[in-house]
């Protein structure tokens, strides 16, 4: 397993403080990442057309839209809507020939405490659009969230129960494993191991940071963490995972702070030396 | 199930910050409460005869003691100090009647990203006073800890896991489940359901506060938040489980803050409506 720095893609989240979409559309082009990942209030911002062809026009592939999902914060009388939004959110990942819609799900619906009942929802959600997905040609891929945010943002947890869900669903639907949700699963190798490597839609990358000091924004640039990145790389890898490897830092505290040229600059650098 | 408030037993980490140790058993037979578990820090300051005398005069059951554990942060070369202070844990609590020495386990070695070699450190220290245990008759119980302590607490962290790791280390080790650290897991009810009644060693409540602020110290009343306790303490008691409900709340911003008396209410008057 060699350093690939062909193989780095940016989630746009990582520089959303400093930079609006156009300029992180350049600032990927002047770096030499190849891949993006942009997130959809950033596409509403600029424009759709606009960003595709400012993507285009810098050479770049879309490796994932951020994001589909949330079935569930207002239970099943909130599905219809989501489902339509989540339509929606297809048809922009296929107009950017994204790799594939990342998928969110949502956590417990407003008030209840039954996760039984959200992981059913989650699933009737899935379903309802996932001949939509196939259609338009764009894979859907559950990202499973670190058990901390069952309660407010996703109540797929494991790779394990991503890949039952796929199980049951079937074609169009996959999974992006992001190293900070899942490094911690005693499971996780065999997991990946038993997951078809058509269903793995994505890697995604950063640190966790020990201590973290916020459940959402303190994630770690690679290699100021304790997470063994290339290790997981290596279960992806052979598991047949060939695709991008996507930053995306959420970092309140410091590197949305930083001059986003310089974390460019370090995630390739980190990116080549760790990942 | 019916509500049985003769099955609280309070943690003193709940009122901590408002009292001492004495203070705290003089609440327990004020309020009725029949279970304690205190903590080592809190006994050294009292005294161990002291603690036992007061807890006896009070009548009450020493559900657990908290804590032990805590193999990995300094990996091998602390590893005999670690079991050495697991040893005297072990002698305290048998000292006091304790049910039970609660392990939290240790988290990575500070330093290393090999969570393999921190679980095979857990392991090793466990298995070397194992046989203390016993002799003492003090069953150890492993608490499996929220992912989001991995890196730093505990690297054990479903109740699966800790299943196996009980499997291959035999008699005189069990689990305690506590609802804050395993309400999200999708397979918690076949691990529950999986596990022998006798290994089944602790039932620990409080509650998963959404938004959460903290990692560590902003846990919630039962009752203020999404876990559905009653749920949980059914799957406990369909594997067999007839002990204590241990409530444990650590809150900086909360209930630290309030008369203890009145912490000591709202938990009965909580675990008799909702646990």
């Amino acid at each position: 397993m060699r350093p690939d720095p062909a193989l780095l893609s940016l989630n746009t989240a990582t520089v959303r403080a400093q930079w609006k979409l156009d300029r992180i559309i350049a600032g990927c082009e002047r770096h030499g990442i190849r891949g993006i990942a942009p997130w959809r209030d950033q596409i509403a911002e600029l424009g759709l057309k606009e960003t595709k062809r400012r993507i285009r026009d810098a050479g770049l592939i879309v490796t994932g839209l951020c994001r589909g999902g949330f079935f569930t914060p207002r239970g099943r009388r909130g599905l219809a809507a989501a489902i339509a939004e989540n339509r929606r959110a297809i048809e922009e990942a296929a107009e950017l020939s994204a790799q594939c819609l990342i998928l969110v799900v949502g956590g417990l619906t407003d008030g209840s405490r039954n996760l039984a009942d959200a992981r059913a929802l989650v699933e009737e959600g899935i379903a309802a659009i996932l001949e939509d997905a196939r259609r338009a040609a764009v894979p859907l891929a559950i990202e499973p969230l670190h058990p901390m945010y069952a309660a407010d943002r996703a109540c797929i947890n494991t790779v394990a129960q991503a890949n039952a869900l796929c199980d049951r669903l079937g074609e169009g639907l996959g999974i992006a494993v992001d190293v900070y949700h899942v490094w911690w699963d005693p499971e996780l190798a065999d997991a990946i191991a038993a997951t078809d490597s058509r269903r793995l839609l994505g890697f995604h990358i950063c640190d966790w940071l020990s201590p973290t000091t916020d459940l959402l924004n303190d994630r770690g640039m690679m290699g100021d963490g304790v997470i063994d990145i290339r290790r997981i790389r290596g279960m992806m890898e052979a598991a047949g995972y060939r695709g991008f490897h996507e930053v995306e830092i959420f970092s309140t505290n410091k590197w949305w702070n930083h001059d986003p040229d310089e974390v460019l600059r370090v995630c390739k650098a980190r990116h080549a030396e760790l990942c």
